[in-house]
């Protein structure tokens, strides 16, 4: 249970300390990557994808609760080697990534301290921490959410079936891909806790700009990305 | 049968979501990534068919009728592990290739419904559906369009020659060559499905501002990659 | 004998055709790409020499006489599996590779006609043919093309001491690395027949706008890659 | 002794030669990559560490003093297959790695002199060699340099207990990650050979519009790895 907590812990953390960061870095006034192009968006969370995933490899990097949901729908009989699918197991799980999204988000406030206090728009500044719709319209942000998520959960498993020799990276391209592809109406949250952690932050952090924590939106990279897993994890069962 | 059916038509639309999808998230108004630099649109469409080979791995992951050609000319016996080339299974993957890249093309409106009802640029509406010449000339754009299918098909055959150990990677990279390299005149279609089954989508979508649907380019995207691969099969097999 | 020219000028070819086009894409008018930012060149000509590695695999895939030249003068016995290193078959790499990127090139011109006519700056149309320096200096242009071809030829020889597992995608990466960091000054030909083959073609082709074939450069792509691809075989051969 | 030395002195030599250049093609006047996308340097960075990991392979491609702390911290008990850990090795290791940083940046300006002599911006030039805060902060300067240099150095372990098949790119990839992520305040050194060999490149240099060499940031990106370093080493230890 412990190796559970400090693994996803660590492994999420790392996921939006650099995920948050990039954004960080193309969004906040005074940085290198001020302004850069959507690319750099795009590979900058596809890679903290990939290194979260070694880091939290030993107990299956779950690092998002839609995975951890669609093992406990699908047939497997364990979270990862030697982890069994219980009640315990998956509180664990859904605490660790909500904790550990949170702290990365808060070392990436560390690591942009100094351009968060240059930076004074406050959409940018929590654009930074979490996801928000570019068209407000709870109802198609969930379709948006749910779809991008029902991809990266269904090719995630079919991932499992193919001998690929890519392990993480393809795990990292997949997420690249669903970025440039589908990151368009919402900011691909695909992730409950990549969303609600730093969003706490957010609201918790001293940042000297900072607006609201819009959580009027903060249920949809939850449900979207439920919705999304869930029919992923049917649909991969029946393929 | 129904395998093939169910793993081309799912391919196919994880192919065309994704790419129909990065070109929604450039060109559409209201979106993230409205405006994204040309390597975005390469690496979107590359990644879609990392994604799109994963998903139907189990029929060969033709997901192009182009392949399906090459296949058919070319000396294989089979389309994959365990499924002969007949009359009944060639067409059964044409039939699957285009009813996928519809599904997909539909799925990827939804995903961007909110931004379509903002967009009124109906040539980039069109754009995110299927492709067209930036100069138009029925018989250049097929050359352009024959040219860059022989380069995936020849390539693609050359990569079973040889060991990569890349797998579905390599035919992504080599996609994001031919985008890069060859996409400039015609955008690349060099995929009868991919153009024709999201244009049917265009022609029956109820797209808030869309115009026509230049059926008078359409066969050019299915000629032009008949040929390409067609010559592409015979030159591999005498190389 | 056959083989290697058949498989030479193949590689070559591919490389070329994906290449120029790639830099066609970018620089002619009305294309898709136009205007696009470096990266797309940088992976474009990365990725344009996995797929000609591919291509060529069965004779070593050298498509650049700086390659033949390498293996001449290092310990090697072969320059590939059962091709000895004779003068006959050193000559014949030549002339396939000078020749392979001649054909390379006029395909570009076929699949960027219509793009080609378009395009009223000479310099841009050369540009898609050959290199050149953005600052004239004989003398220095050559210490850059030097230093790009010693990275190349010392790096690819250190690929070949080391387990990767990446095999053609190492090269091509390594190719992306010397474009985005060493192709600032002369646009990293690297490779004597990139450039002269396709220049030549660009003097024969009839091309509506073409200036001169600035001949005066020609002999810089041809004599700095063979200083850095001596020194790289002969550091490496202490190393 | 003397292979560490020549290793670790190529290795890091390629590394500033590629990563310095690929400033050298974004910031200098005159180059073709002048005012790329911030996407290039963090791919140019990440490649370079690629082709250098390869070349200083036989050595364990420390090529950074950040990495040889880590491994006299942690439990390793040689610094590559056959080279224990002593205090003779250490310094070997400290002395070829800055060496190596201080000849790399020299082979840049050299491939690049035309282009430094078409340089006024003394700003820029310097950037071309080390790097700088873009919010000057000793104290935070070092937090974020802290933070970039754990992740490298905690991640590269997690490699080392997951079988990745992906060798040196694995590494490249979170040199891309680092740079788009936490790259934004100080440019990422994360590694003090890296930024203090080229510094004094640029101050022994002939370099015609050179101004000062910033010594009063000098030690900011020796200390920061330090500590990144040091702290990863213990949080792997106890992971």
């Amino acid at each position: 249970m412990e190796t559970i907590l400090v693994h996803e812990i660590a492994g999420t953390a790392i996921l939006t300390l650099l995920g948050c960061g990039v954004v960080a870095n193309v969004l906040l006034n005074k940085t290198n990557g001020h302004g850069s192009d959507g690319i750099v968006i795009f590979f900058g969370w596809g890679l903290a994808v990939f290194a979260a995933v070694y880091v939290a490899y030993d107990t299956g990097a779950h690092i998002n609760p839609a995975v951890t949901i669609a093992l406990l729908i699908g047939p497997a009989k364990e979270y990862a080697d030697g982890i069994p699918i219980t009640f315990a197991t998956t509180m664990t799980y859904f605490l660790a990534e909500f904790i550990g999204a949170f702290l990365g988000a808060v070392a990436c406030f560390l690591a942009y301290k100094k351009q968060y206090d240059e930076t004074e728009d406050a959409g940018a500044i929590l654009a930074t921490f979490s996801t928000g719709p570019t068209v407000k319209s709870h109802g198609w942000n969930i379709v948006t959410e749910a779809i991008g998520t029902f991809v990266l959960i269904f090719v995630i498993i079919m991932f499992g079936n193919t001998p690929s020799g890519l392990g993480p990276l393809a795990v990292a391209l997949l997420v690249v891909s669903i970025g440039a592809s589908l990151g368009g109406p919402t900011g691909y949250a695909i992730n409950p806790a990549r969303d609600l952690g730093p969003r706490i932050a957010h609201a918790v952090l001293p940042i000297k700009n900072k607006g609201g924590n819009n959580w009027g939106y903060a249920l949809v990279p939850v449900i979207g990305p439920i919705i999304g897993s869930t029919l992923a994890a049917l649909a991969a069962h029946i393929y």
